[in-house]
């Protein structure tokens, strides 16, 4: 057997939910990790398709993170503010917020949310996970920069929401773009709203400007 | 997040049964991927102590092999002859191979074994898992020598067994050597016990000479 070394991090809680959410049939078998961080992993899993099964760490040490986005945010008003429910109402926001994103076209297909894990469309070919913009630029910058900005417009006007972490690494080349890692997004009365969309058209700007496209001013499009 | 790829391959019947094990308290947390290879994988898993884990996966390539070591094993003759049954019967195979091994003092304790799944003590430090002697040659190697050929000896005159896979890539260094991967080991009157013997001696001592141990001879040894 090769050496490896991988945080897994799946606590009894955790094996209970896979198993059964795989025994309810959202997937045959998990199969690889597709990427991991501090706050979770995200594992491919075989069904008739596949399907990408992102798990939050139950002792992950992003807590604070999330307790910043998620008071505020109305759509959470009730819940404990123990570490647990933190974690897993993270979880049922990431949820909520590709639900709500979907019909917008640029975000995975949500399938199923159940404690600290989600399943959701995978991005990629025959189980290979696509690349990001960061390690596989588009080939029509101009495009994807007017796709992404109708994204960041659409979201904002229709939904009303603002998604707070776009960026190169959160913004998969599968063909076309596909936003993913959508849990911090939050309405736009939560106090972290205007930052939070400033940031994401400066950091689109930012990355666009380097494919040599001519952005929108961050100034006046964020004060529309 | 990270991008990783590295295979799983956890079945629903797998997850059930590493929930179960960690519901019944054998460990709290499924931690991190310790070695994987085509038959399975090796993950630690935490408890007040840290365990091995290792999951034969139910879909492994491997079977054919594991019918060769399976069929002739007088412990196992009245196992059906389905894929199923002969990966299930290997994994009950190697707790049974640990249980009789244990007390030469040499190999991991065993723990407990379910289905697909047996636990035994994490042999390393902290989580961190011990290195190999191919990684990590040992220091007084005659010493090391002599404590595998006599463990050879001990198996075969105590308890009647052969290891069959013994390696620099099976014997971990831990201070003291400790040899794992035991589940193809057969009783003496297997009919391939005496071919994995005198391969064990052969491997034994061809990495015991390169390390400039003058080496028993193969021929006399294994006629004993």
């Amino acid at each position: 057997m090769k050496d490896k070394t991988e945080n897994l991090v799946f606590d009894t809680y955790t094996l209970k939910t896979l198993y059964k959410l795989s025994n309810d049939g959202y997937f045959d078998t998990l199969w690889s990790t597709v990427s991991s961080g501090k706050e979770g992993l995200v594992i491919s899993g075989r069904n008739k398709e596949w399907v990408a099964i992102k798990i939050y760490f139950m002792n992950t040490s992003e807590f604070n993170t999330m307790r910043k986005y998620i008071i505020g945010d109305r759509r959470f008003e009730n819940i404990k503010q123990s570490k647990r429910d933190i974690i897993l109402n993270w979880c049922k926001k990431e949820y909520r917020n590709l639900l709500e994103m979907y019909d917008l076209g640029m975000t995975p297909k949500p399938i199923a949310q159940r404690n600290n894990v989600l399943i959701m469309e995978f991005i990629g070919n025959n189980g290979v996970p696509a690349p990001s913009i960061k390690d596989k630029p588009p080939e029509n910058p101009k495009e994807w920069y007017d796709a992404i900005i109708n994204f960041i417009k659409d979201l904002y006007r229709k939904k009303g929401l603002v998604h707070g972490d776009l960026n190169e690494f959160n913004i998969l080349n599968n063909g076309k773009p596909v936003v993913i890692d959508v849990s911090q997004a939050v309405p736009l009365d939560h106090p972290l709203a205007r930052t939070m969309l400033e940031r994401d058209i400066t950091n689109i700007n930012n990355y666009f400007k380097k494919l040599g496209v001519k952005v929108e001013s961050d100034v006046k499009w964020s004060k529309q």
